[in-house]
């Protein structure tokens, strides 16, 4: 350092100085993150934008912003009774006025009477208001047919991101090889890569099998792990169920080979749980992984650690903007547990609006209450148009040649892989471009349709995706599926 | 590694496994944070409460929670216009009632455009809605006398904790004596030693003046740097004006010195402001960094690297329940600052309401506006009231024989110097704790007032401090005061 620090005083005497934070001196780990979902495609998508605002003309008069999971973006209507008790919270004066439903007032009072001057302006405790993760500790046992849930073991978070960033940092350790490994699914969300290159931890790579409609394959997770203990130490397995950007449901079979093998392997299981409301295809359902490891009795039951991670973003709620989740954390080590408590306190507390609402999540109108009969119909009227277009997003790509679509049997996603002609793929080379990058950006450029390129999430090598949201409403979305359709076809032509 | 992992197949065998997760495999640098504020005092006030609850018998019915700078906790409430338009942005019906202001309908419907969907129920762009960073802007401006701020340089965030831990991350590099060095202000605000500690960053004390009523002093300030150059490269200098846990405003004179040394030296200056509206000394005034910066002109307007914080926790909202905060970044690096989008995005965005909340603090109703009256009468109220509160912990705690309170200029805390018999240390040291907590939590007991040790700060080798807040409602803080010099008064004789 010393003769850097030479070279600055030098420049000063000639009142010139570089700059502190530059690109060299920055911290490296920062450098090493990427997130596709807001990269160089969404910045040309906002490009794009600004330039039809002008006035420029183009061949689309709108962009659609099929990159990203945020249903009230795309025209999802948030649920009456949560943004009712919400306003009350906010500003309780409303709590006199007779055009809110008795159960509202009655909601909206109790999460105030657990607030700091019962005010939605207090902090709360780090982990989150009591009563609330009381709540969701209820919910969890409802959901997991009575199996116990400890709201001692419930963090409020800012989101899920905040909690799962939280989660992984606890984790990380070691230099050199004994650096922490941690196995992603690829396709994977990534927010996984980031935060591991933010932490500096070791990305390990497993492969969802995109011919068996993205399962996990347990001998793909062996041969991970095995190949990783020599650079690493693997010490936790992520799962995303339902999948992001897969869209697949995992079986309860699959979800207890993976325990087992967690178990067997010493690895503490991350299960990010975030869509657990979002499963549309026949035959597929929700296997929460605290339900399986509890069924599956003592060792798993009294040993596995696990955290799993919901959010008020998705489902039907689509609360994104709120920045509510929770982890709940199962087996961790007690003194563990206290330093994760201590960490979070730094923050001082996830927002009490999400917060709020997570309460809501959890502890929906009961069917005596006057609220229950319209917050069922909103919540159904969401789950069955996602449903159809789940379904309408598959059956339209596999009528496309060149485009091959798994099921959507859940979250809010599809990921078709496309094929791409050799020429196609010499250019992108020739721009420096990832050959699905070069796709989608063209794709944008003529029909202002955002969608995110395979290699953002991973995927096999030699083979080419992108990832669409399934939530633009249905005639819009039908316009999409059609349109992209139609361009694929078109790009083939022009580049064979 | 490789004997752990046989430990555990062996241990796996027998059908027992430790856990993955301990206190031997954690996060290193996690174990190391502290956060005083948040510590064993609260852990114990919150077991208290619990036994009040039950009915236990104490000499007093209640926690009185003057740990924390959290103001509607305390009683403040919040100002009206802020929560009107913000239930209309929550539950828009509600923008067809007569019974809001038309400034708040429009106010509302802006914000509400200029939301995805409408909604703050959507994500917004990870820097924060765009209209909001130029409604910022524009409020540096007029603050800063009309020097230019630019909205791409402003970065909404959760809270200021969070902008001020990005910056860190930013920031933090090097390994050994290489590794990036961070001045911070003794005594300071936890959650800067809690991040760098987080971070693997270099603390690096320096020493604010006690006998001038907690100044920043140039001298110590080179002393500080000067010893860190042996064990780091100091890249990074805190400054926090108004002071938490000082009280103190810094002076223009002041603040032209410590920049000019940071450019001198190669500083990157961090400036947490949150506090920039509560100053009540007479004779003290809010002097921005960054106008200082801008106002002695080249080089230092045009190169010093600055982040500036504000937040909507404190001043007259108090509202930190709401988690809303921005950094301004002045002659950062381009790249840095692309780099920085490129961070926060992985976190997806900041909450909206508390985005919408900070809207409104840059963006105050006009006095030709309906609702300026009421808004501006409250705001006075909540400013007046700390400034006589600040007036009376000043006098009340001056008046007590070992008790020497430095004048609270401005923010929202004291921290007054406590003599503490020798006895009384030695009793502590029996008891493994620092003497200041040992005075601290005996308090608690006796009292129900919850304050935070100095030690939790930081302070000068062999003097004892603790931190309280203004916040409390005016006659209670009376009798608090009383109440806490009669008990230093008896805890002396006791240890005497
Ligand atoms: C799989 C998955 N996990 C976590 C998140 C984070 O969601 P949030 O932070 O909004 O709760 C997302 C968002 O898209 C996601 O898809
Ligand atoms: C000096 C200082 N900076 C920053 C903060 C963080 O405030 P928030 O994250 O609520 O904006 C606080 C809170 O007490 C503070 O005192």
């Amino acid at each position: 350092m010393a003769s850097r620090v030479n070279d600055r005083s030098q420049a000063s005497r000639n009142g010139l100085k570089g700059k502190v934070l530059t690109l060299d001196t920055m911290n490296p780990c920062v450098r090493r993150v990427e997130y596709a979902v807001r990269g160089p495609i969404l910045q040309r998508a906002l490009e794009l934008e600004q330039e039809l605002r002008q006035g420029v003309k183009k061949p689309f008069t709108e962009i659609i912003h099929a990159n990203i999971g945020d249903a009230q973006a795309m025209g999802q209507r948030p649920i009456t009774f949560f943004r009712q008790v919400l306003a009350l919270c906010v500003y309780p004066n409303l709590l006199s006025s007779p055009d809110f439903p008795d159960d509202v007032k009655r909601r909206a009072e109790r999460i105030l009477q657990a607030c700091g001057g019962h005010s939605l302006g207090a902090y709360t405790m780090s982990s989150g208001i009591q009563m609330i993760r009381e709540d969701v500790a209820q919910y969890i046992e409802r959901r997991d047919g009575g199996i116990p849930a400890d709201p001692n073991n419930v963090f409020l978070s800012t989101g899920a991101s905040d909690a799962i960033l939280t989660v992984l940092r606890l984790l990380v350790a070691g230099e050199g090889r004994a650096r922490t490994g941690v196995l992603i699914p690829i396709p994977q969300y990534p927010l996984y890569s980031a935060a591991l290159a933010e932490l500096d931890a070791v990305q390990v790579d497993y492969y969802l099998d995109e011919e068996r409609a993205w399962a996990l394959d347990l001998a793909e997770l062996r041969r991970a792990l095995g190949q990783a203990r020599d650079r690493c130490c693997p010490r936790v397995l992520c799962v995303i169920n339902p999948g992001n950007p897969t869209g697949q449901v995992q079986t309860r079979e699959c979800i207890e080979a993976v325990i087992r093998f967690a178990f067997e392997e010493g690895l503490f299981l991350m299960a990010d749980e975030v869509y657990q409301d979002n499963v549309y295809a026949e035959g597929s359902q929700f296997h929460s992984f605290k339900k399986v490891l509890m069924e599956m009795g003592p060792p798993y039951a009294t040993q596995q650690e696990l955290a799993s991670f919901h959010s008020v973003s998705k489902c039907y709620m689509g609360e994104c903007g709120f920045r509510g989740g929770y982890v709940e954390v199962v087996n961790m080590d007690a003194e563990v547990q206290k330093q994760m408590a201590k960490l979070i306190s730094v923050r001082l507390c996830p927002p009490v609006p999400g917060q709020a609402l997570m309460d809501m999540v959890v502890n929906p109108p009961a069917p005596s209450e006057p609220s229950f009969k319209q917050f069922q119909a909103e919540r159904q009227e969401v789950l069955a148009e996602l449903a159809a277009k789940a379904k309408l997003t598959e059956q339209v790509f596999n009528e496309a040649p060149g485009i091959h679509c798994n099921p959507v049997q859940g979250a809010m996603y599809s990921f078709p892989r496309v094929q791409l002609p050799p020429r196609a793929v010499q250019r992108a080379q020739e721009l420096g471009l990832a050959a699905d990058m070069f796709f989608c950006l063209c794709l944008l450029e003529e029909t202002g349709i955002c969608v995110v390129p395979g290699s953002g999430f991973g995927q096999q090598e030699g083979t080419y995706h992108f990832r669409m949201t399934i939530l633009p409403p249905l005639e819009k979305l039908r316009l999409l599926l059609e349109k992209l359709r139609h361009f694929h076809a078109k790009f083939t032509q022009e580049y064979s």
